[in-house]
């Protein structure tokens, strides 16, 4: 079986405003202290995939800095989306531009943004999910649920399939988008419900086959040679809502190890050793008197004083304040900018 | 009546950091959103003292730019103290030297770093007083209390005086220095308690003939043509402990005039207007569903997110957040920035 990796690093966000900018998204981000997520991203799948055989989806505006972080991969394993068309058309274009290439490809997909605490048995969990692609399935990971996360998709596992690199593994019965927060109490409770993390392995032809049944324009356009306005003109749509909720093909390899998504600010403490105060910090900061807060700083000294659950962000040309409870509110400054003309700052 | 005003601006404080440094202490800042609270302070005297009659004292370190911050005074104006020594020995050397100018000089004693909101009001107090000191008194403003202030002094009102400038006028009965929380109550309630702003009228001649008896050292040194070593060796002590609370002199003019003294970033709603949330702001603030709060920016965008209460300022090379509630903390920054080894941000 030859393994492939495309890992998915087209997103824009705004919710790490201010580091995170247009040109500077958050996989672009060291956000655990360490190197860009996207890199890490590369890094935590080898040796289970060699670095010649990972590819990068990505968007034009992106691809100079995204080669800048990624100095070990060669210029032939950057994909570039002819637009940003969300996860299906990005699936559907490199599982054709791998086949094409390897006729056996099976494809690991997985999002450039996330951070795993234990390699090993994320690693382990992909090669189960790659047994199952190889016998045809759209395989996919459902992370055991710690809380009733509102913020996910939830994978309902089925009936039971045979196991994969010992591993129990299941048909997936349903997909449900992020619940409200009953639902989601139930859900957790209940115990065959996983979260969806978005990550996939299948082989490139089975997808291909899917996505023809289930988004012919975007298995047409995937199979250009210059799939430019074909693609453009495609609608934008994610893996999960193209394939994944319609496929009768779908699988899902139940697992755990030490996931985030780093949705937000507030989850950096998941991320990022803190001090006995719960304070996550770098840079210049002086945290007087102050506990579970994120202080992220330069040159600059940033004091904090008296504070509690406050995040403190400066990026040289921009500061941000917020509580910890109000960071998926960040992506609202992005708007704000733009109606005061500060553009420059998004 | 020649009456003359001195502003005691040798003043250094930490509650204003990062926009407070060594070199630029309170006084200097403006943080009405207008001028420098001592050149507010200066204006404000007016018609009241002729602006040839307001004399400056300050130390050496912060003449160059006081003068700079009030270019309508000339060289003059400034009374530079051999060394900080509080506003004991400032308000003697103050003296001899306007003694030696005018006789008769009747003189305003004034902090550089005060707020007033009602202006005639204030002039209206300070004539009274000024009256006062005519006939010989050491005369102090007696500020009806509006809240339990633990921050604050207090004065008694003893037995009524002749009314001055008809208003109702008192001996000072005695001095309360800063009390606990439950004694503070006690004194509003009982109605015959009035802060104690730092605000004094006295002739030159009275105020050393008390110097002579209460501190002779400082009234010895001021009377020197070249004060340096001999102030430089005199206690640090304020004008209250030296003299107001021992001299049986005092009288004390009740009053109400809008006062604030801008004790820390929590104050600054006392001293400028809100929007309608009570968020007090300057520059490229943006405030997102907060409100209570106080943020200072400059060009660099500053986005505040979801809070309540909450104190940010840019100061270009240093940023600050802190709590309303826990503003009198910022006192500690300097010295944790000392401890950090970056004594060039204090």
């Amino acid at each position: 079986m030859a393994l492939w990796a495309v890992v998915l690093a087209g997103g824009s966000g705004t919710r790490f405003w201010p580091l995170s900018r247009e040109k500077r998204p958050k996989q672009m981000l060291a956000l655990t202290g360490r190197r860009a997520l996207v890199a890490e991203t590369v890094e935590r799948l080898s040796p289970l995939v060699a670095p010649d055989r990972v590819r990068i989806s990505c968007g034009r505006p992106h691809l100079r800095a995204l080669q800048r972080l990624l100095p070990e991969l060669p210029a032939g394993a950057f994909i570039v989306e002819p637009a940003p068309r969300n996860t299906g058309p990005a699936a559907a274009l490199a599982a054709a531009v791998l086949r094409r290439e390897d006729p056996d490809a099976t494809i690991l997909l997985l999002p450039s943004d996330h951070h795993v605490a234990q390699p090993d048995a994320f690693r382990a969990a992909l090669a189960s999910a790659a047994e199952l692609a190889a016998r045809g399935h759209i395989a996919t990971l459902g992370l055991r649920p710690t809380r009733p996360e509102t913020g996910y998709g939830y994978i309902e596992r089925g009936e039971p399939l045979d196991d994969a690199a010992g591993r129990a593994t299941y048909r997936a019965a349903r997909f449900v988008e992020k619940p409200p927060y009953e639902r989601a109490v139930e859900m957790v409770a209940q115990g065959s419900y996983l979260w969806n993390a978005g990550i996939f392995a299948f082989r490139a032809d089975a997808l291909l086959g899917e996505m023809e049944r289930h988004f012919p324009d975007a298995a047409r356009a995937a199979a250009r040679r210059v799939p430019g306005r074909a693609y453009a003109a495609l609608q934008s749509i994610s893996l999960d809502y193209a394939i994944a909720e319609r496929s009768d093909k779908v699988a899902v390899v139940p697992a755990a190890f030490g996931w985030s998504d780093v949705g937000s600010f507030a989850s950096l403490p998941e991320v990022r050793a803190g001090d006995v105060d719960g304070n996550v910090f770098e840079g210049r900061a002086l945290l007087l008197g102050s506990r579970d807060c994120v202080v992220l700083a330069g040159d600059r000294p940033v004091a904090v004083v008296g504070a509690t659950g406050l995040v403190v962000v400066d990026a040289g040309d921009a500061l941000l304040v917020v509580p910890r409870e109000r960071a998926q509110d960040v992506r609202k400054v992005s708007q704000a900018l733009r109606e005061m003309g500060l553009k420059k700052y998004t």
